[in-house]
């Protein structure tokens, strides 16, 4: 019987002998504009969908395209390895943030351009990269192998960066569809490049937006200056009240409720975090949560409220003396557990909207979707394997961590499958997903070949 | 000899005789699209340039055009009335603002447009439409007469919503060529449409640019949120450190040293404002100044200072769960008698980078330019005879204003001219100037007309 480490071993022959096939798919993949959060991008998001279901159809799953009031979502079965053995529902998405500001990129977000054996293109990491590494090892093993070792079920959206509306709703009717054993969410990062980790969960997340709005139309600074209120500065003096100088939520009841974590959870987890490294990857300082918590803390186990854009008046080259008929800005706020999104939005709905006003108007909308958030266990069956898996990869005893981000739809997709969650993935949090020049290395797109590999096969034993 | 009465209704005759021509002169003159605040509009700039200066030319006017380190300045001159009669300087500009929010105009800004009377386009009335019926008037009475009344010098500049650098450093080496006994701001506002007035005096502007920096790039506001600090929200707590709750503004010396008003310049001064139709025409409500002043006391009589823009992370449709890089605001300041401009950039700027700043990096900028706040006389020689003007036009008397505007450049022209000032023009504060949907009557467009070519008559009587 083959060890571990041989069986590694062989994924990477596998990997090896189609990485010239592998890298043009990638890219090809990376090509398609699939941003979906704006609607002038709805047909390249469909032909990316195509290719997907292709891809899929081409290895031999039985694939079907299931509509939603958004955006679909590519849903694929593999039963070959017979009721005895388990079932694994995997998930990714297709779709990608917008790219702005374009300016900012050194290459054209979707003509992926490789620079020291990183590949950088909007969803290069996030989440095509992630996907592709799935998909392509499922597709290696089917052919090396005519089966899978388990059964598999792939549920890949196009909507996750809008908020996943769409297969929120399909998670209530397709039950059926969905029951599986493991549950893996293939969208998350590991801590360091060299070194095996799997978070043991992710925050929640619920948006707003508000608008101020002052005049029917833009007025002149001059003219009205001294007259109306100014959107802007009405805004301002909102967002200014969200926080107090110790980094606390100021919107009332925001920490009700919020389970707190046992020492034997806090010990598990590396908080490990170097200020120094972290001032080298992103330029900044670590000094933005509340005070009382370090930064892994207020990453991983406390709320946060962020605005995420606020626009308002005259903002381009040069100067124009206007006093903006509106102002608006868009708030998110990443929740931990024990925090209802719609109740959260709805208390920070109702501060905003108690907040003293002169002179303007409000209105703030508090988006549908969202998503609470998630805790794994260690002693789960799926979060072993993956451990294993890991530790296989890298030679090295895997870490355990938790996730800032969100993916909103896990907790549908545990529900309805009744699956046991797991974690995964090789996204790093320099991958500068989210913003210009989104990347990720051509290394770990091989590990995650091989993890989704081991995986399979551990499951299986 | 004739009346008052029937050398308007000459004029008026002179107009209506060349109508058409006068209509589709004004036109061409809007479709260039000069703005001045963006470089990449710099040919077309030039190119409208080039049409004033041959439309000048053709009439019979001596033209320079005199380069600056920014747009061209285009002087041109009439001396024929003779070394016995006054010369009046005119200044009006040639350069518009910017045009966005684009979406929200109903025509095409550079594509006049006229629905009840009024032209739709950027420029309309600022101050294409102002400057065009001033050298239409100059031309139709030098074609019928052969002659003006007074000596003229016209000064038409090309960066006046840039803040006016260029002309600013000509106006200290064109003494002699600017030399006059009036000065003509033809660039102001009536109160009514239908009741004559004329500004006594307009306030100064300095203007200002913030950035906050945060982080190298945009960050996932999931992976960081919680670690660093939010430059929106370092921004916003900044803009609301600027004002209190009763309008006034919170820099230190802001007020400092600025000249009251005596009872007898108040009572001169017509302060009527009507609120309900302020909100008519504006769709807002007056609370904007301070709380101890009226409306137009704080429009007139009282410093201001405005965000103009603010803008940070991302604000387009659909939502994108970012930490920015970076936020900035654009602010400006209106000033009145006793403030100078960069003494009050200066303390805007120091008041800035006194506030504490967390994780974030601050850079501010004082521009150059601006200007002084402006007064003139209304015993003075021009400004009753441009009273005397507006009265025979409307056949009504003439009130007097203060403007809430600025034209930057009035202080350093007077000084340059040794002239005595005098503001006039026909705008409207319902006019969107600086906004989407600028526009002017052409009813006013006609009165422009008539009064400067009564103006050069009374003043040669």
């Amino acid at each position: 019987m083959l060890t571990s480490q041989s069986k590694v071993e062989e994924l990477s022959k596998l990997y090896e002998i189609q990485l010239k096939r592998l890298h043009e798919e990638y890219f090809t993949f990376l090509r398609f504009e699939s941003v979906s959060t704006e609607p002038e991008f709805k047909d390249r998001l469909l032909q990316c969908a195509d290719w997907v279901k292709e891809f899929l159809s081409d290895m031999g799953m039985k694939v079907d395209i299931w509509e939603t009031s958004g955006h679909p979502t590519i849903f694929a079965t593999y039963d070959g390895a017979g009721p005895d053995k388990p079932t694994l529902l995997i998930y990714n998405h297709y779709d990608v943030q917008p790219v702005d500001p374009l300016n900012e990129w050194t290459s054209a977000p979707f003509h992926p351009s490789v620079r020291e054996n990183e590949v950088f293109a909007r969803g290069a990491q996030d989440n095509k990269g992630q996907c592709f590494y799935t998909i392509a090892a499922l597709r290696a093993l089917l052919q090396r192998d005519g089966s899978l070792p388990v059964n598999i079920k792939l549920c890949i959206e196009g909507e996750e960066e809008a908020g996943s509306a769409g297969l929120l709703e399909l998670a209530t009717h397709k039950r059926e569809e969905l029951q599986a054993d493991f549950l893996a969410i293939i969208d998350c990062c590991i801590q360091k490049a060299d070194e095996p980790s799997l978070s043991l969960g992710a925050r929640g997340l619920v948006s707003l937006e508000v608008e101020i709005v002052g005049s029917e139309t833009d007025l002149h600074s001059g003219s009205h200056g001294g007259i109306v209120y100014n959107p802007i500065h009405a805004l301002a003096e909102i967002v200014a009240k969200l926080r107090d100088s110790s980094g606390k939520i100021l919107v009332p009841g925001f920490y009700d409720g919020i389970e707190e974590f046992t020492k034997e959870e806090r010990d598990r987890l590396n908080f490990d975090f170097n200020e120094k490294v972290y001032g080298e990857d992103f330029g900044a300082e670590p000094v933005g949560g509340e005070s009382e918590f370090t930064p892994l803390e207020s990453c991983w186990l406390r709320p946060t409220l962020e605005v995420n854009g606020f626009g308002g008046g005259y903002t381009g080259d040069g100067f124009k003396t206007v006093i903006p008929a509106k102002a608006s800005a868009k708030i998110s706020c990443r929740l931990v557990p024990g925090q209802d999104p719609q109740r959260v939005g709805a208390l920070v709905k109702d501060y905003l909207e108690s907040l003293p006003l002169k002179g303007v108007k409000m209105n703030v909308v508090v988006h549908a979707g969202g998503g609470c958030a998630i805790r794994t266990s260690p002693n789960s069956r799926i979060v072993q394997a993956a451990a294993q898996a890991y530790g296989d990869v890298f030679a090295k005893q895997c870490k355990f961590t938790l996730e800032g981000g969100s993916i909103p739809i896990t907790a549908a997709l545990a529900e309805a499958s009744g699956a046991e969650i797991l974690f995964m993935g090789y996204g790093l949090h320099s991958d500068q997903i989210h913003a210009p020049n989104e990347h990720f290395g051509l290394d770990r797109l091989k590990k995650g070949f091989l993890t989704v590999g081991r995986l399979l096969q551990i499951l299986a034993e």
